[in-house]
């Protein structure tokens, strides 16, 4: 079944126009004709189930007709990554759709060479991710801003997993899951992050509303994970972002890991350990 | 520092002539001199410190001086991955050289659309990959054979984590870890891997020497990790792996991943969980 995002609003019975881009795909590409079902999601009334009204040269109409799937929370996961070279940085839009990020912010460190992007090309990577991983949002894709001005006014009640390769941090799995699992195994106690509140075992999901509020799940710990350039941090930034009250400095192992690699990895742990591929 | 792969053994004082393609890269791109430093490894020898001897039109002459780094084994991990497009794969090979994959075996099956592939430039993107992260090894890109082979008479002692997309599968970081810690928590019984024996927690990660034999740590886990095609595997295929011995099937979340993603984010948390990231 064919997925695509519409900004419309969806209800029974009212029919939407697709984009000159969606009318091509689905008639020149897919080759789908007038009956022919699709389904539909605009990240506010879940997925519905549509019929192919109309085929003209540009203008593709479809009707709603059922909905499939409620529109739920996705969790509040958000990744902070610095400008990256071009592949590189629309393979990690695509992945960070894919691992269910909510937002993905650009960040202009020390150490990236460009300072700008093509905000609007990553959008349409992450539009495109979120239809084919049946996704029922789209993640927002914030333009770059330096790293200072992302941190400065840092949220007392948001998490910051800073993946950190100068090696000194504790691993991943160790740093975001249960401090008494590791001070009843032994030596836990010199690993800095296991004192801290924020990331606590057995919490459930941090979750989003796409109303704008956060839903009322107890022990929700919105987080995001920030990962550096393929130069890493300057020594300032780095002494910066660990004074933050809620950062958890993090190792992803023993190898260095290119920026892509590095932001799925850490995306993943926090989804496995955390988030919502727990059961 | 400059590190580069190569097929000769090392030792201090003898003389190692580059590739052609080495040559051009040390000295059009990189602009290295006489005498300048570079750090060679062969994945037998470990990482030696040598001096650019000589840089000729087309080759260029390097002398070991001293070892900086011992050679010390891998995990046992390998990736079985089903034959994907040139894109990801080349992905795929990057990324599963970044988090530390001994082998790397193709599959051809039932919804592969190729059944070759350029072996030649995925060990070349090996390579590099390794020369990037800081790796003492390469890992062996083995080339395309069909699924059915690589399984059959697959090896009691090796798990086999199998990402299965059909949805009844517990999630992996559950799978791979304390079957106690789950029957403790309350409703584990059900989920199917947590009475095997192969995964354990508080195992040392497998490990693998460089002369072929198993390095003797005591719990070692070989395992492999089946990656499939993005139409998924057939129902066959799903009855025959889901019937091996040593299976291990988890699911990779919620949402619908690429091949590629799939592969690192299974890679990362079996690395977290019980590879060479753990502490």
């Amino acid at each position: 079944m064919i997925r695509l995002f519409v900004p419309d609003d969806l209800a029974a019975g009212s029919p939407v126009t697709l984009s000159a881009a969606q009318a091509h795909y689905l008639r020149d590409v897919m080759r789908r004709a007038t009956g022919d079902d699709v389904a539909l999601f605009n990240g506010r009334d879940g997925e519905w189930l549509s019929t192919i009204a109309s085929i003209e040269r540009k203008a593709v109409g479809v009707i709603p007709k059922r909905r499939t799937r409620e529109q739920t929370p996705g969790v509040d996961l958000e990744l902070v990554v610095a400008l990256v070279k071009r592949a590189r940085l629309e393979t990690i839009v695509e992945k960070a759709t894919e691992l269910g990020v909510h937002r993905v912010r650009l960040a202009v460190t020390r150490f990236t060479q460009a300072e700008r992007t093509n905000v609007e090309r990553l959008t349409a990577i992450a539009v495109e991710a979120a239809e084919q991983t049946g996704r029922l949002d789209v993640p927002e894709v914030m333009g770059p801003a330096k790293l200072e001005a992302i941190l400065k006014g840092w949220p007392a009640d948001r998490a910051l997993i800073f993946c950190d390769e100068a090696g000194d941090a504790p691993p991943i799995l160790e740093a975001v899951t249960a401090p008494r699992e590791r001070s009843r195994s032994g030596p836990g106690a010199e690993v800095e992050s296991s004192a801290r509140p924020l990331i606590r075992p057995g919490i459930r999901p941090a979750t989003f509303s796409h109303e704008g509020r956060r839903a009322p799940t107890s022990g929700a710990v919105a987080t995001s994970i920030l990962i550096g350039p393929e130069g890493g941090f300057s020594a300032e930034e780095r002494a910066f972002i660990r004074a933050l009250s809620t950062v958890i400095p993090v190792s992803l192992g023993p190898r260095i890991l290119r920026a892509d690699t590095a932001a799925i990895a850490a995306l993943s742990l926090w989804q496995a350990a955390l988030g919502d591929w727990r059961p």
